[in-house]
């Protein structure tokens, strides 16, 4: 299996909601440097698992929507606990769902799967991976 | 599949025995910084793999049985050579009996994997991971 | 001029007044690793610039103050942006404090200078630097 | 699964054809940080996956045909666009020959699987990951 | 003092002259980490070294005319070699020129000093620091 | 001011002698990674600050003599505590010795100033910088 990974951050702020969290139900913060990695069994035409610009670029637009934000305010997110590992899973809904739609290049619709992680510090990182769903792939 | 890990750091002496190991017969050290990636296919009521806070504390515990010790004096790996890759997998059934006897909550007991990393230095890395038993899950 | 460094983290919460932040007038947060780097030219007897395990202790005691808060609700930083550079100072003085307190032993008041820096992503960290005042050394 | 990693890197020149590539079809170049990660399902009898000093000279001697060059001018990659994902193969299958010839000595031909990264920068990687063919295992 | 620093890459190909170099007189290339640190005595009115955005942008822009191509074929390098040192100065001086010409913000002429650090690998970086004349500053 | 860095580590065993060091006291061990940074006002003719390859091997072969060894039986150490910065120091008057010495190339003796730092862990490291004295330089 081939892999390509790529690499952005954000920088938001959260409170947590239950006695497991301690200090961290209050508000407080997080930068997230999120890795975004692309899997298939095969490359393309011109060698890539995926165009790394428009990669980037997609994780960027895609990370926008979260970008120095109070996710407590998120309708998207309300009732929820927006835990690292959580938002590691938005993500990667996020970006299975531009992969789908053909936003990173109709080629690029053979990606079987996807895994995303999110470093809160020099200490602890979380990540959602999971195959792709491929019933659209002729 | 969902994973949080925590990182933290012994620092040890020891010596192998056998050619291959060369000027590493000798009595030796090493720095340690310790990755343990906990994993399990759904998060929690509360959004989480599993309480880091606690995750944290319970990896410091158990490897204050190893930091700042002389690992060919301890009884448990007599006539074991404790290589990087040994240790991973000492310290990866360590932490699978913690998850078991339910250190780290009754809910981690939904944890379906562990992967331990000891990277040696900027260059060297060892790990071991396995799915744990499920025997015990309702 | 020997130096020794440790590091921690913090996870806050704020925002920044002035249209040179653009996004980031809105709450968002960080996780920033703190860097706090003590030098001073000649070693004590012990052979130490300052002794580690308290140098990390006294840094955590003094980055709980701040560590899982909104700086916007926190009296002392009122109608401050409270930037990364801006929070390097403020652990500085902190830390200066503690240092010219004997909080890190009477040994240690022979540390010349600070330095704190705070990682703020992959991308970016900010520092402030000083010698220390060296009235009461006899 | 106990897993060892090795890392080492190249400086090459090359360029890419098709405008996907953007600024890249220009003549540029790169360093590759190179981990490979040897896998296995138990140890051998020295308690050890591969003997790392053998793993590190194997991999320098099998990355000095690729250092130092301009790889567009290399007959092995005519025609080919020598992309990040690309050389990780390149990498696998050169590696992989080692351990099958029995360069990395005779137990680690129970090296059941590889895995090759090549990071570009600190924002992108690509790797190439496999299991290795048994065949020859009594 | 204080500082900050920002952080993007360039990824270019070159030759070296001169025996010392061995095989690096072939065409080869490098990715350089290229951190650029801007250093102050007092913060600005906002509480600031540098409007970090500003700076980013300012160094990327900066870093295309040097990004995806052979250095042996710029002009402004002829009869030079491209060291990592030669090129920190290279990044230092037009970077210096920014600051002066006001690229940064009219309060950014109050930066005191720039250090340019270029990372070639994992094991080996160069720099260049200097002071900024100060003359224009009333 | 130029630098040019390059880095390496040694593996080695040792104990503490004082109260201070609590565990530490044992017989224990550490990975230093090390980073020996070199600095000149003026790049020589082939536009380097020192032969990035000999530099390497000559810190190699300076740190062969400490890797892989009981620090607590080494002649040169006895009655010392053989810390973090101490060791950045020894490391820094051989090194000095060897550029005094013309090893690391006859131009080499215009470095002004070396820096030496041993990283012991992710969260903790030493460093020993001086200038180094230009008797020699007509």
């Amino acid at each position: 299996m081939y892999s390509v990974c790529v690499r952005d951050h954000i920088m938001i702020a959260h409170s947590f909601r239950g006695e497991a969290f301690g200090p961290a139900q209050r508000l407080h913060g997080a930068t997230y440097v999120v890795d975004v990695e692309f899997s298939r069994p095969e490359l393309d035409a011109d060698g890539l698992v995926v165009d790394i610009g428009l990669a980037s670029r997609t994780l960027r637009a895609l990370l926008a929507d979260l970008d120095y934000r109070n996710l407590d305010e998120e309708p998207a997110f309300q009732g929820r606990n927006t835990t690292t590992e959580f938002l590691a899973r938005v993500i990667f809904d996020r970006m299975a769902a531009q992969v789908s739609a053909g936003a990173l290049g109709a080629g690029a619709r053979a990606i079987a799967a996807l895994r995303v992680q999110l470093s809160e510090s020099h200490v602890a990182w979380a990540a959602y991976a999971s195959e792709l769903p491929q019933r659209s792939r002729p």
